[in-house]
C-alpha cells in the first residue's frame, strides 16, 4: 500500500456538474490526486474524462462497486444525488475510503448520523462539500466577528443565496426532483444560508426556527424557494434567510452586532477566484445633525492563491494523511458542522410541513 | 396674506434634535423660509434658535397654539412626540396650515386617518418627514427596479435599520418612552425598513405580516429592536426586515430580482450629503466550472446637489405654493404613502401582540 500513500488519491462516485470542479481542485491541491472516477456505466466515466481532459492515468469505473474495491482509493469524493448518499456513503466508509461528500449531506438527520457512523466507528475522515469554509476570506471575516471592540456581541443576521435556474435545470436537474434530491432549493442553495447563519454563530445551534409562509414548489411538490428565521437566547439574536432557484444570482451573509457589520455578496463562489473581498463598518455614528456618517465601509481583500475547492481538498487530504501515517484521529469538526446544517435544514422542512409553525430545537 | 405668499413660511412645532436638521433644510430650499419656531416654553425656543444660529427674524413661541394662530406661517414642520401627533396635527390644520408630520406619523392608523382627514377637508398638504424618498438615488434605483430587463420581477426584499442608542437615549430619549413615542424602535428605525418594502413594491400591501419572535423591549415595554416578514401573492414575494435601537448602524435595502439584484447600505442617511451610490448585478451567471462570475456588482453613483431633506421640503413647498397660488389639490400621494406605511406597522405591532402570528391585511 507504500505506493498509495502520497498523495492522497481520489475516486470521485458520480459525474455531477459538480464533479467537473471538484475534480480541477484534486488535481491543484498539492497533497491530492485523482486516482479514478466512476459512473453508472464505463461510457459516462469515459465522456466525464475526456469532457474534462482528464489524465489518461485515471482509471475508469462503469460501476460504484468498482471504485469502492479498488485498494488504492483513499477517498470519495460523493457528488451523488441526495437520496443515495446513505447507501454509499456507508459503503464507502465500510469499505475503508475516507469521505467527501457534496452537500445536502443528506435526507433527514437520521440519514445523516448512520452515514457519521459509519465513518466513525472506520476512523475515516468525514467533510461536506461546503468549499467557502476554506476560502481564506472566510477566517479573515471571522477575526472581524470575534473582535469585541469592533464587531461587538453579534444580533442580527440574513443571509441569501439564488440562482435563476434555466428552464431545463428546472425541468431536468436532480434538484429539482423528488425522488433524487428532495429538498430542492432548501437542500442546495438554503444549504450555505443555514451554514453562514451557523457558522457567524460559532455552530450554536438556534433555539427555534420556524419557516416564513413563502414557498414556491415546482408541480412534483420540490421546494424552488423558501424563507425561515432562527433565533438564540430569546429572540436576542436573529436571523432570517432566503433561498431560490428562481431568483437572480445572489449570495449574500449581513451581519450586524453591537459596534459593527460585516457584509459579504459573493461568500460562496467569489466573483474571482484569485482575491476576494468583504466589507465591514465598525463604531460608527451619524455626524451632527444626522446628515452623513463618521466613517465609511472598508473592503478588505483577501488573496487566494489556491482556489477555495482545492483548499477544501487540501484540508481534506491533511486529515486523511494524519490518520493514514500518523495514526491521528479522523477531525470531527468537519462532521459536527454539517450535522448542525442538517438538523436546522430538517427543522425548517419540519416547519414547513406542520404549517410554518416554530420549530424548538 | 400676499407677503406670505413667497417662499413658503414655515413654522416648526417642537425642538427635538431632529428639527436641527430640519430647520437647516428650510433654509437650504430655494422655496422655502423658516419663519417661526414653537415650544413649550420661550427659553426653550430661544435656546434652539441660539444654538442653531437662526436668523432674528425667526420669531420664536413659547406656545404651539401662538404659533398656529400666526397667519403668516403656511406650513407646519412637526417633530413632536408621536403621542402629541393627533391632537396637535388636526388642530394644526383646522388652523389652515400644511402639515409635515415627522415619522411615525401616528400611534396607530385611527389616529392617522383622523390627521388626513383634517387635511383634506382644509384642503391642506401632508406628507410625512420620511426624506430619503427625495434623493435622487431613490428615483435611480426605481428606474433599476422597474428595468423587466435588468431587474424583472421582485422576489425577496429584505431591510435593516438599526443604531446604538448611547445609554443616555436608552434612559431619557422620547422614542423609548412608553407616555411618548409607545412604537420604539418598530416607529421609528422600522418606519424607514416598512417604507423601503413598500417603496420597492410601488406601494402595494402585503397579503400577510407576521412578526418574528425575536424582540427586545426595555424595562417599560418599548420595543428597542424587532423583526417581521411579510408576504404578497401566496408568498411568491417576500420581505424580511429588522430594526434595533441597540445595534450597530446599519441602513441596509437589498432587493432581489428575477434578473438583478439591487443593494444600498446608507439608503435612510447616505453616508455623505454630495454624492450617494447603490450598486446592481444583472443577468449574471457563474462562468464555466462556477468557479466566478461573468459580472460584478456596478455602482452607480448619484450627485446630491441640495440635500435629500432639502430636496423633501422643497417638493413640499412646491406642492403647498401649487395649492395656495394656482389652486390645485393637495397631491394624496404622500398621505397614501405615509398611511401604507402605518398599517404595516399596525400590522406587525398587531402580530407582536397576539404572539407573533401572522395578521392578514
Amino acid at each position: 500500500m507504500a505506493e498509495c500513500e502520497n498523495p492522497i488519491r481520489f475516486g470521485i462516485m458520480g459525474c455531477a456538474q459538480i464533479a467537473r470542479k471538484v475534480s480541477r481542485a484534486i488535481t491543484m491541491a498539492p497533497n491530492s490526486t485523482l486516482f479514478a472516477i466512476a459512473s453508472r456505466s464505463i461510457d459516462k466515466a469515459r465522456q466525464f474524462a475526456v469532457r474534462n481532459n482528464l489524465s489518461e492515468e485515471v482509471k475508469l469505473y462503469g460501476d460504484y462497486n468498482d471504485l469502492l474495491d479498488d485498494p488504492c482509493v483513499d477517498a470519495v469524493y460523493m457528488p451523488l444525488p441526495t437520496s443515495l448518499h446513505l447507501k454509499w456513503a456507508v459503503l464507502a466508509a465500510q469499505k475503508g475510503k475516507h469521505l467527501l461528500l457534496e452537500k445536502p449531506s443528506a435526507l433527514h438527520v437520521k440519514e445523516l448520523d448512520k452515514i457519521l457512523e459509519a465513518c466513525e466507528s472506520n476512523g475515516l475522515q468525514f467533510m461536506d462539500g461546503s468549499m467557502w469554509y476554506h476560502h481564506p476570506r472566510t477566517a479573515k471575516m471571522k477575526d472581524f466577528l470575534s473582535n469585541l471592540e469592533l464587531f461587538g456581541r453579534i444580533k442580527a443576521i440574513h443571509s441569501s443565496s439564488s440562482f435563476t435556474g434555466t428552464s431545463q435545470f428546472l425541468e431536468n436537474d436532480i434538484r429539482v426532483k423528488p425522488d433524487l434530491d428532495a429538498l430542492g432549493a432548501l437542500g442546495d442553495a438554503g444549504w450555505y444560508c443555514i451554514g453562514a447563519i451557523l457558522w457567524s454563530m460559532n455552530k450554536k445551534l438556534p433555539t427555534t426556527v420556524t419557516a416564513l409562509p413563502a414557498i414556491a414548489r415546482n408541480s412534483a411538490g420540490v421546494i424552488l424557494s423558501c424563507s425561515a428565521s432562527l433565533y438564540w437566547d430569546e429572540g436576542k439574536t436573529v436571523a432570517t434567510f432566503y433561498c431560490s432557484l428562481i431568483s437572480h444570482e445572489t449570495m449574500d451573509l449581513a451581519i450586524c452586532g453591537s459596534n459593527g457589520t460585516l457584509r459579504v455578496e459573493d461568500f460562496i463562489i467569489p466573483y474571482e477566484e484569485s482575491s476576494a473581498a468583504f466589507s465591514f463598518t465598525s463604531v460608527a455614528k451619524f455626524v451632527d445633525l444626522h446628515i452623513g456618517w463618521n466613517v465609511k465601509p472598508q473592503e478588505v481583500h483577501v488573496a487566494c492563491k489556491l482556489s477555495q475547492e482545492a483548499m477544501m481538498i487540501q484540508e481534506f487530504s491533511r486529515l486523511v494523511k494524519g490518520i493514514k501515517l500518523s495514526r491521528l484521529r479522523p477531525d470531527s469538526k468537519w462532521a459536527s458542522t454539517t450535522r448542525n446544517t442538517q438538523l436546522v435544514l430538517d427543522a425548517v422542512k419540519n416547519s414547513i410541513e406542520i404549517g410554518f409553525k416554530p420549530v424548538q430545537m
